[in-house]
């Protein structure tokens, strides 16, 4: 008898849920799963959305800014990637002294794209708001490209960009 | 006994798992939820990361764009907001009909806020790469801002941005 008399009230309580705020949108294709903002380069970490916003919490926080460029359906991104969001070394220092944002489209910022467009490539900004030209990888003819094999390049460059500008002027 | 085998193999391979793709990383104050680009203003739309990415999608799919400038600290975004993700027809017509982008910081574009950089407010851009500084709403000394009250009055602004211009020209 209670459980019946609690089961009226949770249907008459969805009802009012419902009244109170209308119907929930659902595309006809089926319900979504939200995008997150890290899109696989690492679920712990906290990313910046945008170019100037990442600039904004490099500056304020004084942390250097690593940038990412990658595109979904290019096998280089997703194979640098899984090794990229899987490194606890990576990912680690990531969140402890640096500011991330990963883009899947170009900024207007020219100094992002020195010697291309291609994917994936990495930048890190000073928090002066200097791109570090000078921190690159290994292949000469894409500067600021990374291999699955790069990692641990990739870790040294890091540590590189964490000697701040202005220290060493 | 097959259920102990069976325990022993699940162990197993679960070692074999944290070898094959490391430690994951898990910051000191906890596990985190990612945050989505969303950002509550609705779960189920496609939004863009950044006002490039958005304006590239307006171009090449032929669909006007909505920019909507919020704050996570700011009770008239947060207000807004609620109204904003479950209008069922709001929603329903973004998904279907527009690009939408939801930002916390200013893009270096300054017909994004001709009159200051209040939050929140709304602008809708057509795929021709012009925003529509005509169309707003009805508080003349902040004229892209809504309060909870003006649902209707932004679904009327979202047909008026539905005529793209190039068809009034």
């Amino acid at each position: 008898m209670t459980r019946g008399v609690l089961s009226v009230l949770l249907i008459f309580g969805s009802i009012l849920f419902v009244f109170a705020t209308g119907k929930p949108y659902i595309p006809k294709t089926g319900k979504r799963i939200p995008e997150t903002l890290s899109r696989g380069w690492g679920d712990q970490l906290i990313w910046a959305q945008t170019y100037e916003e990442a600039l904004y919490w490099s500056r304020t926080r004084n942390k250097p800014l690593m940038v990412v460029f990658h595109l979904a359906d290019c096998p280089h991104s997703q194979a640098f990637k899984k090794i990229f969001a899987n490194s606890y070394d990576i990912q680690k220092t990531l969140d402890e002294d640096f500011i991330v944002l990963n883009l899947m489209y170009e900024t207007t910022d020219k100094n992002l794209s020195p010697d291309g467009q291609y994917v994936p490539r990495i930048f890190f900004v000073d928090p002066s708001m200097t791109v570090r030209a000078d921190i690159s990888g290994r292949y000469s003819n894409r500067l600021y490209a990374y291999e699955p094999t790069d990692e641990k390049l990739l870790r040294e460059n890091m540590e590189k960009a964490k000697k701040l500008l202005k220290q060493e002027l």
